[in-house]
């Protein structure tokens, strides 16, 4: 559709840097200024627009019925820095494009549509999902110290507690986002129709060793404790390998004090994180983990994030699929290895996603790319699974 | 000697955190008042004291002979930050006060007696044992990149150039220095008989791997830098184990890139150090490494840092293992694992170093202990050395 491609291409300049990466912050000038566009985009899509007191932007068309139930559709307005045009803004031209079409054929609606393009789902200081959050009454009010960061960014406790919607009449969410991972692209398939988003856990990882002159102390009389803590990195990589079932290990932060040339590391500190649609086999992995692990050296691990894994709806998995078939459209049921707005959204009602390729699984990045075509490929089923969800009175 | 020791108490207060640590740091303003102090110190030995033109103290007895070869003796007056009371302090009080003690003694003296409390020994900006390779005509002087640095710390071309000593009198270079290892300690020896330091090679290594999503990458799509970076660390601790004869092999500065917890590593920073007596074994252990670590990762291998091994002369080595054996001191003959200015004096003239031992091999850091009684030891091998070289007309 040349109007999805317009906008994309429209509203990624917002934050765009020379190079062509796209910086839309959390909390940014260029984000309030997304903002203030999506805004005018909703209300020149004829939906009543307005913005949460957390800074989620909303679009509703009603059906005219008292009471029907309604249909959430959304993604993210914000962006990691550098990063590219698709992540987040993708979903919510495509649902805002999707209802325009909707209202053109003037087709039948039987429930409301409600459009949001969600703040600060990528990592953030307030927490990655925050806008979903907000919206689902997730976020911890009760904390003084998160009440102190979040007045940081101009919120106040009363603005974290206006922002959570009632739910009672939500049928689903749903989102269209690309994969950022390279599953569908080595496969050259067209759609991923997402089974469920992995749970995730982070743990900061201490290993001790002793400090000590690199040039005094003898190999026999040494405790290095960025020797423990790589024999420690390769038994992670491996137990996580020999786990199965889409299983992910990372040490992607790692500090080594005292950090000099010459003195034999005393400690190491590293970020672990682990990722699986079954909370039941990382219990497992940590368990495994931290016995071979004190069996290397002296270790502290404490647990820092902790998020569930969440199952999208069954329901709305086999209706994608069915309306793929029909169309012909090439696809696979997946996990999503990374968090969406969806993780908070499907404590309240069922979550479809719907995923197109990334180019080479590149994303967070001004690499990140997907066809115009596979875009389009996404629209279609989107559009296809709204009509089917509107065509029916339940 | 309660006089060692009492000027050790007095003169480490200098620079002296409330915790005990001394930070008598190249070009601080306690370094400057370490320096008015030991002049001062120096003067009231009675000896002809100057200061050179890029801080070094030095202090001159004179035997009477017009051309008598002169006996240097010295150590460094500055100290890393938060260091302990012994490093470096020890050399310059033992030899002013083995001076004294021969003045007192009114013993015959056939040579001239220099010492010198050098200054940045230490690792700092301008390179370790700066005012040894200063004296030695050791400086990149044609470098204007180490001018500049050099300036900033207010000397400028000439204070480098001027501060060469005329070294065609000198007959030696002594120092007492605490071991900084634990193998003395260990192994309950009054006296450590330095054959040699050895020599120091750095590397910067970069290892490659393939940035991207930590949770949407399985395990087998994969090229984590950090996984390759600790096959590599495993591999040169191993080769180093291998290699015997007192090799030994630090990683201890390690930066991960991008450094975030999502995101697999794309690119592992960090810095290989490699110490031994013999020059060919480090050649050896490189060859290898360079061929194991290629085989594990895309890498690149960059010289940082190469200091040549010393050899310390066999006449003092023999001397000061008879004069031990005499006393019934206990002895070994051992490496220095660690720099010394000795390693620039070694280039004009023959080096004897004796250590004493260092509580469970601990420096650099307040915990740094040398009992009194194993510094009187030194101290009595030291004056017998003095004694023996002064006695002999050669």
């Amino acid at each position: 559709m040349k109007q999805v491609r317009e906008k994309i291409e429209e509203f990624s300049k917002i934050g765009m840097d020379e190079e062509g990466a796209v910086s839309r912050i959390f909390g940014s000038k260029f984000m309030k200024e997304g903002q203030a566009e999506i805004m005018e985009y909703f209300h020149k899509c004829g939906l009543k627009t307005w913005m949460d007191s957390v800074g989620n932007i909303h679009g509703s068309l009603e059906c005219g019925k008292e009471n029907a139930g309604e249909i959430l559709i959304g993604s993210h307005l914000d962006t990691v820095k550098q990063g590219g045009i698709f992540d987040g803004l993708l979903g919510i031209v495509a649902g805002a494009e999707a209802i325009k079409l909707l209202k053109e054929e003037e087709f039948h609606l039987t429930k409301d549509i409600h459009i949001i393009a969600t703040n600060g789902e990528e990592g953030n200081e307030l927490g990655g999902t925050f806008g979903s959050r907000a919206m689902m009454g997730l976020l911890p009010c009760g904390s003084d110290e998160y009440l102190e960061k979040a007045a940081a960014y101009g919120y106040s406790k009363e603005d974290l507690l206006h922002a959570q919607m009632d739910t009672s009449h939500a049928k689903c969410y749903l989102e269209l986002h690309i994969e950022q991972g390279p599953t569908l692209y080595n496969h050259g398939e067209k759609i991923g129709i997402v089974t469920g988003i992995v749970g995730l856990r982070r743990y900061r990882v201490t290993v001790y060793g002793i400090g000590n002159h690199a040039g005094t102390t003898m190999m026999e009389d040494r405790e290095d404790a960025l020797v423990a803590a790589s024999r420690i990195i390769l038994m992670g990589d491996e137990l996580a390998r020999r786990t199965g079932h889409n299983f992910v290990e990372t040490v992607g932060v790692l500090s080594v004090f005292p950090g000099s040339a010459p003195v034999i590391p005393s400690r190491v500190e590293m970020i672990l994180e682990i990722r699986n649609e079954d909370e039941k086999l990382m219990d497992d992995f940590m368990e495994e983990y931290q016995k071979q692990a004190r069996m290397m050296a002296k270790i502290k691990i404490e647990p820092v994030v902790q998020k569930s894994p969440v199952k999208c709806s069954e329901k709305l998995i086999d209706i994608t699929e069915k309306l793929c078939r029909q169309k012909q459209i090439s696809y696979r049921k997946m996990p999503s290895g990374a968090t969406h707005d969806g993780n908070a959204m499907a404590l309240k009602m069922p979550v479809g996603m719907i995923f197109v390729p990334s180019k080479k699984g590149i994303s967070h990045s001004k690499e990140e790319w997907t066809d115009w075509d596979d875009i389009d490929c996404g629209m279609e089923i989107l559009i296809e699974v709204i009509k089917f969800l509107e065509s029916r009175e339940e």
